[in-house]
């Protein structure tokens, strides 16, 4: 068995290779290999891991509309003004009904292409549940493991898919507006509670004070994060107005986490997560390959909907088929 | 084994009996169990699914402050003057920062209280990713198994977690309101393409016509749902203003699902989607039987995260010990 890794391993031993020379094209193989879970996909993310975990990795979430794109294009010029090189994996919603204006701003983004220092990935939402954050998680290692120092990890939306994503970072911020009503309320539950800098863009507009006072008010409810206060940083991203600012709080809450070992305690919450999510995944392959086909499972669902057989008694009996006794 | 189970489920007998006689406290006991996870939360729920699986389950999702909770309502009422008895589900932020207004609204529910053919019940979302949809799923089925006709399903926010408790449903309204700005736009991909039934609510507000016609271009991109073209229906629901039309609205596509057997093929989906759920629910609790310890755990996720364990490596083999060869 482990002979047989081996030489796969072989195999991809040379697009890893040249993924870590700074060849974007192998980069960009080895993430579509890994996209499409191709038969590779284990080799190279077992071949880029000893190479993974150096990035600072950067979640950035918030409202559709709050100017993320903007954010992360400008944190990105900044960053790379300074030397620092950066990978950015977007996340974008294959729904039609906004695909075109999100696929824009990649265009825009990609006036980047030719530096090498620099590497943008659109990734589609998909269907299934915990799929995306898992991908997103291979392919942060895989960008990881071409030498980017920065990660900006992009998330459309506030959902759970979001929160599970922005998880993967080691810093989270979350975007806000003025201007959005009530919406700081009504920002999902639980996105508050992940933020580590909240940034208040298109801070030129009518109410952007309030938008941080509604946030101070809530962080005065909320449980806290250690001794770390998420700061508030005004931005108009638009302008380039505040990207600095961001900057100065992204290094401070670095600093923050590598005292007192913080980033290791992240990391290693991090990785119980993944682990687990992994051995779900693999538990459910290995259900597939012990004979629980689709027609099988569609048989079942028929007679399940039908009332013929009881869900409750089906489940332990067939993960009993699968399971060691 | 199966004597074993007979004898726990004598055990729950009595009080799905009584549940089923239209006894509340009973009700609401077995709900709580299964939510808690409790030892005899299979028994209970295999028990109450031959009575489940009648009702025509109505789940209703939009932003937040769309007026979902009102809507709920005036149909509950409208369903309880026609002699159809109703259950509530509602799904609640357990956020600090909206918990209140939100118990708001279901105090005023309470109002209904004492009339045996309707019942609420609001349950907190969960950390646990999935794990709500399920819990939801398994009250669902005890609240029809008591005997009710309609099973309203309430949700806050259009994340990927509402998607998959609409998804529980029959039929499933999205609630939206003028004002929102770009928000119908910015609504999350997969809730445009969900819905059965669009509300515009609020419809007395300016910009109520807006929403209709983005409403109807986006209906124009997306693809089909058969031959059913969902309705957008406006409503005022504070003043009761267009109930009796949604009602109408949701007449017509039970029939239209009682045509060609197509609620049967939506129920199937649901159950297989349900049943692979809970196969991934109960292998995973195999792994901690068979000796993936939490401190085990732990002590992984340290070693990957120091790059000491490579995590490709380490899941197959975790799952080698839990899966027959």
């Amino acid at each position: 068995m482990s002979e047989t890794l081996s030489s796969v391993e072989r195999g991809v031993e040379p697009l890893i290779a040249r993924l870590r020379s700074g060849d974007v094209r192998a980069l960009a193989r080895a993430v579509s290999l890994v996209e499409n879970d191709a038969a590779s996909a284990a080799d190279i993310l077992s071949g880029c891991f000893p190479y993974s975990g150096r990035a600072l990795r950067i979640g950035i979430t918030g409202a559709p509309g709050a100017g993320k794109s903007t954010i992360v294009d400008k944190l990105a010029r900044q960053y790379r003004g300074a030397g620092v090189t950066v990978g950015v994996i977007a996340i974008d919603p294959t729904s039609p009904f906004t695909g075109g204006a999100i696929l824009g701003d990649r265009i825009r983004m990609q006036e980047n292409l030719g530096d090498p220092g620099f590497y943008v990935r659109s990734m589609a939402t998909r269907g299934s549940l915990g799929g995306l954050a898992r991908t997103t998680a291979d392919v942060a290692s895989i960008v990881e493991a071409s030498g980017k120092d920065v990660i900006l990890i992009e998330t459309v939306g506030v959902g759970q898919d979001e929160i599970d994503i922005v998880r993967l970072s080691d810093i989270t911020i979350v975007v806000l507006v003025p201007g959005m009503g009530d919406d700081v309320q009504s920002l999902k539950a639980g996105i508050m509670e992940i933020a580590d800098i909240f940034v208040v863009n298109k801070s030129d507009r009518e109410g952007a004070d309030r938008v941080e006072k509604e946030v101070r008010a809530m962080q005065s409810l909320a449980t806290s994060h250690g001794d770390w206060v998420p700061p508030v940083v005004k931005t108009v991203a638009s302008s380039g107005e505040g990207i600095d600012r961001l900057n100065e709080a992204i290094a401070q809450m670095k600093q923050w986490l590598e005292t007192d070992s913080r980033m290791e305690a992240r990391r290693r919450n991090y990785w119980r997560e993944r682990i687990t999510e992994m051995m779900r995944q693999a538990l459910m392959r290995e259900v597939r390959r012990h004979g629980l086909s689709d027609e099988e499972l569609d048989a079942h669902a028929v007679r399940v909907a039908g009332k013929l057989e009881d869900p409750y008694r089906l489940v332990p009996e067939l993960v009993a088929r699968v399971v060691k006794s």
